[in-house]
């Protein structure tokens, strides 16, 4: 007696443990999806947050390559030209800055973003079945309440009865662990990858800038900005000026339009165009 | 006659285009010191809003870094430990965009921004040695008209101070050359140096977050996510929560339990050890 007693007192407790255990499996799926949803979100919004930030600095430096270029042209030729490799170099850089920011667009964030969907449909599932499983524990509880009145006639249909409840609830809580263990393994394989692509795009990115940089450092100590200081020819529209000046002052001795032309650091050959012009025009004057 | 006519005609001349050219020269100086403060002081802004742009990425890479690090706390050791190395990582590329920043700002924003004050500085000197320029200019004038009116008796005198206002407009003028020269040079020079250092700064951290990404990336392809899902051991807040159920159930049948915890996947240590627990008790009531 004592040990039928014990033994259906063991059967009550095992109905109870059956249901706090799958109440505590059921919450830690839940809570599985939950930190999915969560973390998985909260990533999602600051990888797109650093990929708007990545494209504010390509904007930048875009800004800086426009104002490179403006500067190189007011600037003599050695230092026009590294000014120009430097702007086109760091332009470069933005274009694979560019590259990186629409890869991290299209094979980090959408994909994360993507996960939102993913999380609502397995809430979903692990609601429904949720319910059948509480519908099945509670029918489990009827028939195993039959059977403890234990009406002899009534015995077997209720041990049927228990064992088709108790089939169900098992299969339910097993669709509820597949459902889980998958949205698990592809949520494992999914962030592996999702981060595995983060990491290539940044390094193609950094490879990509370093491989730039490293010939625009060689420009930059190649450029020679003594040389500009050397030699300053005259700027184009300084030489048509000067021309249209010694048209007009055509009586002009050469020897002052050398001193003059010294002074203000006009190249020899322009002085000796303009001198020429010069010359010409008083000679036509003359006769 | 005519000869002395056309010389003095020439000498005229020569003070017009004297004149003329010290006017060109000092437009071309102005434009140079100009040119300077405008290009140099909108490449100075943009560099700066370049750096804060760059400390914005490395501040919401550390949001990224912190929500990495949270969300490996909710997942199994293996993904755990691939979650924190990837996290650690990113925070030490962090950490080397932080020193891009700080070398940024001493090193290329704050020796461009010091060029506003040497641009001003040079300004005032064109400033004075244009004032001075014109004064002796007006004086050369002076003298001229008294040496052309011819007063037999201040031939000699106006000559003097011809020589005199003359020596002194070269001077100004060569001054100006000189103090706009050492300008143009050192202006050049830094420009090198500056944007040299720019690219070495860039350069070290493309190479640093090269060589650490390198490491990550073969932490995340060794990372194996199926490990997780194969054991799933209880965590320590489960496992005292059965224990102190098992106390309080303490006569439940240990192939139960073995069914139970197996259903929820608990490991085979901390089913023995809850059972080992839960039959000591059971043994200390019966005794």
């Amino acid at each position: 007696m004592q040990i039928t007693e014990q033994w259906s007192c063991g059967e009550d407790n095992r109905t109870n443990m059956n249901s706090f255990f799958r109440d505590v499996q059921v919450k830690s799926m839940e809570q599985t999806v939950k930190h999915a949803e969560k973390y998985l979100g909260e990533i999602c919004s600051l990888l797109a947050s650093y990929t708007r930030k990545t494209a504010k600095l390509r904007d930048k430096a875009d800004l800086l390559v426009a104002q490179l270029f403006d500067f190189s042209r007011t600037e003599d030729p050695e230092v026009q030209i590294g000014l120009r490799n430097l702007a086109e170099d760091l332009a470069m850089v933005q274009d694979y800055r560019q590259a990186q920011v629409e890869r991290l667009e299209t094979r980090v964030v959408s994909p994360l973003k993507a996960y939102g969907d993913v999380v609502k449909s397995k809430r979903a599932d692990l609601k429904k079945f949720n319910t059948d499983l509480n519908r099945e524990l509670k029918e489990l509880q009827k028939v195993e309440k039959i059977r403890l009145r234990n009406p002899a006639d009534r015995q077997s249909i209720a041990e049927v009865n228990a064992q088709k409840a108790s089939n169900n609830a098992q299969r339910s809580i097993r669709q509820l662990e597949e459902t889980i263990t998958d949205f698990q393994r592809q949520k494992l394989e999914d962030i592996k990858r999702i981060f595995t692509d983060f990491i290539t795009v940044e390094m193609l990115f950094h490879a990509k800038a370093l491989e730039v940089y490293t010939r625009t450092y060689d420009n930059l100590e190649t450029m020679n900005t003594q040389k500009d200081l050397e030699v300053q020819p005259m700027p184009m529209i300084q030489f048509l000026h000067m021309t249209a000046l010694l048209l007009y002052l055509s009586n002009v001795h050469v020897v002052h339009i050398v001193i003059l032309a010294k002074e203000v650091m006009f190249s020899p050959v322009s002085v000796f165009v303009c001198w020429l012009v010069g010359l010409s025009v008083r000679l036509h004057k003359n006769y």
